[in-house]
């Protein structure tokens, strides 16, 4: 079984069993933000990992060992053009160069790893209506020679 | 003066004066990440902000004026591709559908505003290395007929 | 079932009806073009919603369900070649950028949000020959730090 | 002078001048839409239409020329990425499979006219905050052998 | 059956039975190059047609259904490329330009409709070898607002 | 001086002239298509023939040298967006396939060539809007080995 | 059965059975090239080629029905980016404008036909390490109107 | 100056001067598809070949310097697309898998150099219409690790 | 079976087997980047190598098959996007121009050959964390007519 | 002076003065593959590195500014298709799966960093022809939460 077709199944069984993924999360013992992305097929699950998310939602051994699976962590244009994650690619059209600028006057010439790297997302409330704050958290590394 | 010729010219005005983007950003009143993205063509500045932006550099009425036009804010793919804003795109591949189940659980069938938006970046001094913590910040919208 | 199978059973299964997609929308409960956008794909239904439809057109339980996932809205070259589709974008490739400019003259620097965001279709009469007469209304979203 | 660069110097003298999009379409004597697309290159104007908006605009015969120039109206991508533009697109990737739809159940099979064809703005107040509204209206084409 | 699926099993049955695209359109009642597009996927039949043709190529209801079904005419660039379609685009790339010309000369400013439409080839006798004549017969419709 | 200089130089001189493509094609005593794609750079021209025409157009020894050299005519995916030529295009991906068919059917494995070639173009009156009328013309060429 | 597929039994058949390309062609009775790109799904066979091929390989009617169909010859940049098939592109990277030139001085405006067209293949003894050599040998076509 | 400005002049020069490539190529002692592709940018020349065509060609020592700097051989797809070259790619999309079954069969895994290579041009008459024939000869390499 | 169905298989009965690649590659009795490389399908094996390999990972004589056939090595864009892989094209992004200046000041006009090739990759223990050393060693081949 | 036309003038100056790279990166005192990386406008210089660059090579002070600014390392497709760069994407294509693959086994999952990162190049004697040897070295990033 691909990682594609154990994510569809995670999914899936999600929906019907109306856990979140708050709740496989904690399960799981893993931030809910990794584990969503590793059942969805973009970082390999440990067994005991891939064993107690596939135990909570009903599914087989075969998904198991797919989600363990080393995944390719691919480019996908049309992932990226749904809406809901378009904006993000949009945001970096217009602040991506000032956000540069930033890191080099701040940090130097380097960037800020995708790698070592943690993202996090939360409800800020407000009174004009209720905001989504997302982070990006990644170590800085310099150009070294 | 198109946008990009001003741009180019506030970034080489920067080097000469040896102004951080934090100074021109108090000087014209206006956050840092904003002040940024203006200057390099991405917002439209107000006569005062272009003005106070321009006399802090010494550039003339020209760039001043070309940062006032209305800005069109394309997508670049090479601009996307520098390693340092390539980072983000790198983890929205890896993330962005985790971001989108989370916010379609969190908040229901929306996107995070790219529009009534800010964004944020601060050091986080770390013992392994400093981080680069970037803070994308926007409203709800739901898909609302 | 993935949407896109759900949707192909929905077309085939109104071909053999005979049912309007009035009429389905009338028993959705939802507007008509909200509504066929749900049934092809590109919106998330209710379970009472998609139980509706599926009833009227004798389509099973696991076409409901496909109804009820958060979609992935994509880009589709392909979908946009169509004639019947492609016009629309043709006309923003000749009347975009003076839209652009009348928004931002009326509204200030922003959008017209396609989350907020509704669309209507009609027919109007001409002795020249009937036109169609689409709508589009969403709410203006200014660039707001 | 070619029409891109004719543009260029309409933007800016309507910047310099205070002029509205409207009071220009006025002295042209032109619905505003079509003369501010037909100011930005896409629609050749009369020696008339293209002498009286330089006139009050400040602009030299060289561009009025240009601006009786038949045009290419072509379909470019860093235009349509502009996010005031965008959002027009991407309602057509959720909404334009719905559209063809039912203009295929209304009228048949073919298209909306792009040429036969005129679109309006107007701001629709709304308690939530105001509202774009944008009427694309085309004489429908049957396709007919 | 989608109408790909259904245009592979007329292409085999026609090859199988021997007959001709001209003895299938004058079954089906229509002229050859609508008949053999149709067939081929892109234009929908009546139910008579679909019917018609399939009797007489020896096809089921099934595809007769899918001959009945509404089209996606899309733009695909590997079909495209095929040398016997390749040189009508090359033929495009040289002397598109001055079609365009001669059309704005002699019509106005505007098109020739590819809805109202019609294509016919025929065979020219030539002493160096016959020709390919392929007439390309459309409305002209001017830009009228 | 480039061949799309010399084109550019053509088009606004045959605009302040008010000559005819046909008066120059007259004049250069060649096909009004042929004239005219090669005056757009399309075809390089004899001497006498780039001579006879930039003297009725009153342009120098610059745009005649240019329009005898050999040109690259090479695919631009923006001219062939213009909706003018972009018909054509459009006809092709719903009839490329069945054409295909018919000049198989009636010469053989092969393709109607676009080098031994020639186009016209024609009004055809009709009561319901005049017609624009493009004949190809090319001979047939056989895959022989 | 596609021809792709059929392509595919004949590389796997052509394998087991130990038979070189140059034996199926003298089977086949056409030059080994021609008979090679046939095979491949490249150009159509006649029934007896066709079946002479299948019987000399072991394989089945469908296969033999499908090499006799009307290829579509695309343009795959997969295939293209193979190494041994990328050199050649390569190669007309670096000498393409070069053989252009002179073919054009030595026979005029036109093209090297790839209709009325053959390509041989041999190997050169070289002490430097043999050589591999392919002559692409097609009928000049000129620009005639 | 650049090559592709040296290209220019040169092309502009040869017209001029009514020299041919053979002559140009014998003047510079090297084979003529060689030269013909260096003085197009493709090759760098050594000081006294460049030296020597510009002196033949009247052209000035800033043609001759750019002539011998080191090219960048690009992949330029409009280039690419020029008819005349269009055939030779057209050909690899044909023949391309049947020559990588040819090398393979006869040479073992590996490929023709595109690097210790030649290619030579001439004209093979013929009843039917004289006849372009190329020959590329490389050296095979294989994979050799 | 495909060498990419082949390849699937490969990856999975390796993780089931718990077997390195150096101990598969041992087996086979080749170098492990090239024994990894063909059995993902990137190099044809002897049918001693796909057997032996078969034989320690328990697959069938199909999946032996698959991987003695000759391969399309292909460019396939998503898989240089996954981040591990996409870091050597973001150095040859910064370093390729001045690797290619270097080669030619030290070599001269040539390339390093990717078929006469191999490639090692080690560790190398540092106290600032351990690194990945990648060695590509081809033989130099200069432009050579 | 953007970093574009510094680097011209670099190579430019360079080949008059006939100085090699290693002796510019000596007077420089760096690493000769990142000083030449530098100088072609891939890293920013500091104010000492760029003075004594252009001292040597005889260049002004608007080049030594242009060195100091910080780059856009953009991804160049025309870059990276010059066959002396193109070969160590080719080798990606073929090795770059291996080499994830081996990566993980030996470090787990994660990458090679391409900014904490050195290139080194060497040329290795060998009877059979001397080789490029191209070493990558980078620190090794895990994907750590």
């Amino acid at each position: 079984m691909t990682k594609a077709a154990a994510a569809e199944q995670v999914v899936t069984a999600r929906l019907r069993s109306g856990r979140t993924w708050q709740e496989i999360a904690d399960t799981v013992g893993a931030p809910v933000v990794w584990t969503t992305a590793a059942l969805l097929g973009n970082h390999p699950m440990s067994a005991e990992q891939a064993s107690s998310a596939c135990k909570l939602l009903g599914l087989g051994d075969d998904v198991a060992e797919a989600l363990r699976l080393q995944p390719y962590r691919v480019r996908d244009e049309a992932v990226l053009s749904d809406p809901t994650i378009y904006r993000f690619t949009e945001a970096l059209s217009v602040y991506g160069p000032a956000l540069k600028e930033l890191i080099h006057e701040e940090f130097g010439d380097g960037i800020m790893s995708a790698i070592n790297f943690q993202v996090d997302i939360a409800r800020r409330p407000h009174p004009d209506g209720d905001r989504v704050v997302v982070t990006f958290d990644g170590k800085f590394l310099d150009y070294r020679w």
